[in-house]
Parts: C-alpha cells; sequence; structure tokens
C-alpha cells in the first residue's frame, strides 16, 4: 500500500524483500532480495535508495544504525525505531517523560529456559500490589497478540517467563471501556498532523475491525489525538507512528507504539483526505504533510483473514466486490487459515450501516467472524 | 494509475512497454518489454495474462483480432476498439444508431502526397452547406488534437488534405457552450454504471482541466450520462470508455470516444467512491462494478505540464504538495516542455476554491497557465 501512494506521486520505490514472490514486489519499482538482518542486503538497497524506511519493526538496530551513519538517510531513526522494538525501553521512555502507561514492571527473566528466580519473587511483588490477573509481555519480537501472555497466577507467569529470555514486562491487566489508536504523521522538522483517534477491536492481540469515531466520544478523540502527538514528539518519530491506547474508566493510558504505517490507519486511504501511506512517504522525504481530516462522518474497516479452508480471497473477488460500497485491499499474499491478507473499508453517513456492509464484505471474501465480535446485521451465518 | 488501482485488488498486472523505463514498468508486477504492433510481442503478454486490456488506441485491430481468436479475452474487443481507433467508423455507427453528432461528410483524400481531386469537390460542397470555417479529421492516428484541423477555406483545406491519406472527416465546427466527457463502465454482460459528466476545458485540442459539475446543470449532466451509457452500449465496449461531448445551443453532440480509461476521469480517482480505473479493472475481469456516486459536490483536476524549462515536476513536490487539499499524481515521465506529465485533484464545498487549489498546485509543480484559461484567484503570476 505504501508503494500504491508512492507510484501515484511519481516515486520509485525499491523493496528488500526475502523472495520475489513476496506481495509487495508486485507493487514496488525495484527489488532487492535480502533481509534486514544482513549487513550487504542492506547495503545493497541503501545502493538504490537515499531514504529507507520501515514496514515493520523486526530490524536489526545495530545494522540500521551502521546504515544511517554511512550517510542513509534512515525514517525513522533508530531511536525511534528502538521504542518500537523493545517493549521495556517504550514504557520506561514513555512513563519517565509523563505519558500515562498501565501500572508496570521491568523483570529480567534470564535465559531462555533458565529462569532467573528473583524473576518470580518480582511477579509475585507485582501481583501483591495489582492482583491477579496480570499481563507478561517479551521485551523484543511481539506483534499481533505474539509475546504477550495474560497470565491467572504464579505458576502460569512461571511457565511464561521460563520460555521467554532477556527482558520482560510485568503489567496490569487494565480494564477495557474501549481500545482506541492514534496515527500521527511526522516530519524531520518536528512539523506534525494525526489523524482523528479510532476505536479498534482486538481478538487474541490480533487487530479485526477499526471503527472511526466508533464509541469515541469527541473529546476522547480531542485528548487522544494530543497524547498520540506527544508520544510521536518524545519519540522523535519521522513518518507515521501509531499510538494504541487504552480507555479505561476515563483514563487514556498508552499501550503499544508502532513507528511505521498501521492497521489501524488502513481506513485513512479512502476514509481522509490523505493516507497514512501518502503522509508516511511524505515525511519520510521532508515533503509537506497532507491534510489528515476526515472525508466521511463514519467510516468501518474490517481485516480479511484465511478462512478454515485457507480459500485465496482473489477468488472471492465476485461476491466480495457485490456489496455496494465495499473498497476491497487484497495483499496478494498466499491463503492460509487465520492469515490477515486484507482489509475492507467502508464509508457513509451511518455507523452501523458502514460497519455491517465492511463486514459483509469481509465475510464475502472468506473471513471467519471470530468470537468475541458481534457484526450488526444478519452477517454472520 | 491502472496498476495502482489493480494492486490493491490483490491483482498482478504485467505490462507490454517498449523500454524498461517506460513509467507504466514501475507499478506494473511484471513487464514484457515490446510492441503491440508485432504478433510475437502481443503473444509475449499473453502468455501472462488471461485478460488483456489497453491504456491506448494506437493498436494494430489485426493482430489485436488474432490474439482474441487464440483465446486470449480481450477487452475492450475488436469491434469496440475500431471505433475509437477509426473516426470515421465512429461517426458513421454512431450516426446511423441515432447519436446526434456534428453535421458530417466522408472523404477520401487518396494517398499521402497525392490528393484526390474528387476530396475537394466534397469539402467544397460540403461548405456550400455549413460555411466555413470547418474541421477537417484523419480517419486514424489522432490523439490529444493531433490529426485535427481547423480550416478558414479551400487552399488550406487543401493543404491539410494533401498530408492526411486515407479517409478523413469533414465537419461542422460547432459553435461551443462547453465541452463535456461521460465516462462509463461496461460489462461483458452489459451491466454498466457512468459517472455525471464533466466539463472539460481543452487548449489546441489537449485537456487542461476537468471541472465536476463545472457550468453544467443538472438536466444536461443527466442527458449526458445517459448519451454516455447509450453510446458505449452501441459501441458494446467492456472496460471504461470516454465519450467527449458538445454542449451547443442546448444541445449535446457526440465529439469523440476512447474505449479506455481517460484524462477526463482522473478527477474519479478522489472525487467518486470508486475510480475509473479501478473499475476498468473490475469491468474486464467481469467483476461487479464499484459506486460511481461522487464524494464531493465539487471537484477540480487540472493537468500538469512540462515547462518551457523543462524541469521536472518530482522536484517540485515541496511546493506542490504544500497547497491544501492538493491531490498531485505525476506520471513518472521524463519532462520535456509542453508534456503532460501529471494532474492535480482538488475537492471540496466550493467551486472556485477547488479549482483555485488544483491551479496553484499544478502550477507550483511547474505547468504553465495556457493562453484561453483563466485560473481564479492570483494563480497567474
Amino acid at each position: 500500500m505504501g508503494c500504491e501512494a508512492a507510484s501515484a506521486l511519481g516515486l520509485r520505490v525499491a523493496v528488500l524483500a526475502e523472495r520475489p514472490d513476496d506481495a509487495a514486489c508486485a507493487a514496488a519499482a525495484e527489488v532487492v532480495i535480502g533481509t534486514p538482518f544482513v549487513a550487504d542486503d542492506l547495503e545493497a538497497l541503501a545502493a538504490v535508495c537515499p531514504v529507507v524506511t520501515f514496514d515493520h519493526e523486526q530490524v536489526d538496530l545495530d545494522l540500521v544504525s551502521a546504515l544511517a551513519h554511512a550517510g542513509t538517510a534512515v525514517h525513522p531513526g533508530v531511536a525511534a525505531l528502538e521504542l518500537a522494538v523493545d517493549k521495556v525501553r517504550m514504557r520506561t521512555v514513555l512513563d519517565e517523560a509523563g505519558v500515562p502507561v498501565p501500572a508496570y514492571a521491568v523483570v529480567e527473566s534470564g535465559e531462555a529456559g533458565h529462569l532467573d528466580p528473583r524473576a518470580i519473587d518480582a511477579v509475585e511483588a507485582f501481583a501483591a500490589g495489582h492482583g491477579w490477573p496480570l499481563v507478561l509481555k517479551a521485551a523484543r519480537g511481539g506483534y499481533d497478540g505474539k509475546g504477550v501472555w495474560p497470565v491467572e497466577g504464579l505458576a502460569e507467569a512461571e511457565g511464561v517467563l521460563a520460555q521467554v529470555g532477556g527482558q520482560a514486562l510485568i503489567e496490569e491487566l487494565v480494564p477495557l471501556d474501549a481500545e482506541l489508536a492514534v496515527m500521527v504523521a511526522r516530519r524531520p522538522s518536528g512539523a506534525a498532523a494525526s489523524w482523528p483517534a479510532v476505536e479498534t477491536a482486538q481478538v487474541g492481540g490480533v487487530c479485526r475491525e477499526v471503527l472511526v469515531p466508533g464509541r469515541i466520544p469527541p473529546h476522547v478523540v480531542e485528548a487522544a489525538s494530543a497524547l498520540g502527538q506527544k508520544v510521536a514528539e518524545i519519540a522523535g518519530a519521522v513518518g507515521v507512528m501509531a499510538v494504541e491506547l487504552f480507555w479505561s474508566d476515563g483514563s487514556l493510558l498508552v499501550n503499544e507504539v508502532a513507528t511505521r504505517p498501521h492497521n489501524s490507519g488502513h481506513w485513512t486511504i479512502e476514509g481522509a483526505v490523505t493516507s497514512q501511506f501518502e503522509n508516511h512517504v511524505r515525511a519520510v522525504l521532508d515533503l509537506p504533510l497532507g491534510s489528515t481530516t476526515p472525508q466521511h462522518p463514519h467510516v468501518a474497516s474490517v481485516n480479511v483473514f484465511g478462512g478454515p479452508a485457507g480459500q485465496d480471497p482473489a477468488l472471492l473477488l465476485p461476491r466480495g466486490l457485490a456489496v455496494e460500497g465495499a473498497h476491497v485491499h487484497l495483499y496478494g499474499k498466499s491463503a492460509r487459515p487465520g492469515r490477515k491478507l486484507g482489509h475492507v473499508t467502508v464509508c457513509g453517513d451511518d455507523a452501523e450501516r458502514a460497519r455491517a456492509a465492511a463486514w459483509a464484505a469481509a465475510v464475502a471474501l472468506g473471513t471467519p467472524v471470530p468470537e468475541g465480535i458481534e457484526p450488526p446485521g444478519t452477517v454472520r451465518s
């Protein structure tokens, strides 16, 4: 989607991809085969790209740092990336800067398979103050719910920590009124713009739908947007940044951040004057940011997942596109049960109608309706 | 732009391009190097594409026909293409079907350089009925004002016809109240949808701006859309089709047609629920068409041309993107003075403000303001 936005501006994107059949290769002007964990591969990319950016945070910060020192413009920079790569660093930096976050403690779980007993003491002490259940998070390597474990008691916590290895976070389980996300675009100069905060619905840590504005009242949208911009500034982010928030008992708490275009911002492609992808491209090239104003009173975006039979949603396009107003995005990835393969956005004046249509199209494209989500209308079959 | 729309749907496009640095290659998933005038090149394209379509009509109808007979789905088909390729065929087919067209006559000008004297007699007879000036058009090979000559008298007509060769049209010079265009999307089944008719401004036969709805009153928009759908049906078009119209003294006359995405439909990318490019892809793949409803009361789209110094508009993006609300599209073509290099679209509630912003961005990107166009505001420098 970033390549499509860059192409519209007449810009050429080269992607670093592990295989020529990776989905991004079809949309990129140029392809460099390799991985971000090999210095030579990064250098091959830098040789054809004056500016390097990212669509995930599974990177080696030392290699990225070396790339920047060798003279390539790397946006976001290493300091901002570090916040997205390392949950412990993210929590502590934001906490120390006065950003509201869930109650937490940092533990050293030792090497994987060799649990440091002091980690268990730390969990016990934290639980004494905050009660069970609580949440354990690996500092690194998590995404889409991976690396996050709600635990009910000490034995379960011990089992998790024994496998994690390295630093981990212990956090209170925040009672949620809603989950929110704010996308912020920020230029090297610090000029920034945020899209309105949206409501996200996660199942098992995986985003299933995004509603704009969803159940979020205007004053909370405003507070969340301001908080998002503050976090982007603290992070020194360049490009777009996602700030995921808990809304709990009238308060906003920062949960996670990502320094890249993010699932919670896909709605901006049709729903806002400028998409997160276009503003990411503009920001990392230090071009003026486009307007982040929404174009419709309501927007619903529902993710497309592979169904149990693993059928390719591309083969279901005749059904998905038959849904009035459905903007279908398929990512060209090979279909597997449970794999995120695309999304559908519907804009309109009526929240429930937009949500019903987006779910109808996603289901028509093979998406199973997960437990915990109740789509409006008669979508569930 | 077609590749970008297909990519969003997760579809792979292969382009037949003469050179690997042709602009479309950067956006396509696959590139076949060749030309549509070489059977082997067309076959190489067909070998990787179950469906073949077109972004221009400079094709060899016999070769395209052979491709279709060999089993490739070719949309639009040869009969529809013929109307776009051959102005004489277009005029006579539409005229015979009862579509209003300018008064015309067909002449045989003989071989190029050997003017058939009967052609001059025909011009004289036509002028006796319709007066001077009149318009001569080559049957084939014209686009963007090429192949069209307004002539003031017989000597000038003789000079033109001596060079044209083959069939030509003689036409009345229609006194214009406005020029309009209608884009129609049509599936193989005949299911069709049209976007609202728009006002276009041409200078020297080249489109400079598109205004939606411009000065066109609603009843004329409706009549034009109906006429556009009728023409698409007569043509048997599959994909999108542009129908360019004259609005003259309360009547609509069909001027030109193109059986492909067209400059007068670029506004649909941001201005309508579904763009002409997405609906072209949907139509040629026989997928359900998306809504053609406009998303804003007013849309202005202004073409970006290379200025006299031939400066690359990509280098002027910092200025062009600074214009609030400007959706900039650059085509990645090498800059030359007078070459069409992109377009800018602005949507909004206010017609003049949208037009002023679109011109401001186009000018910031290096576009000279042509004689005959008076942009609103203080754009002209």
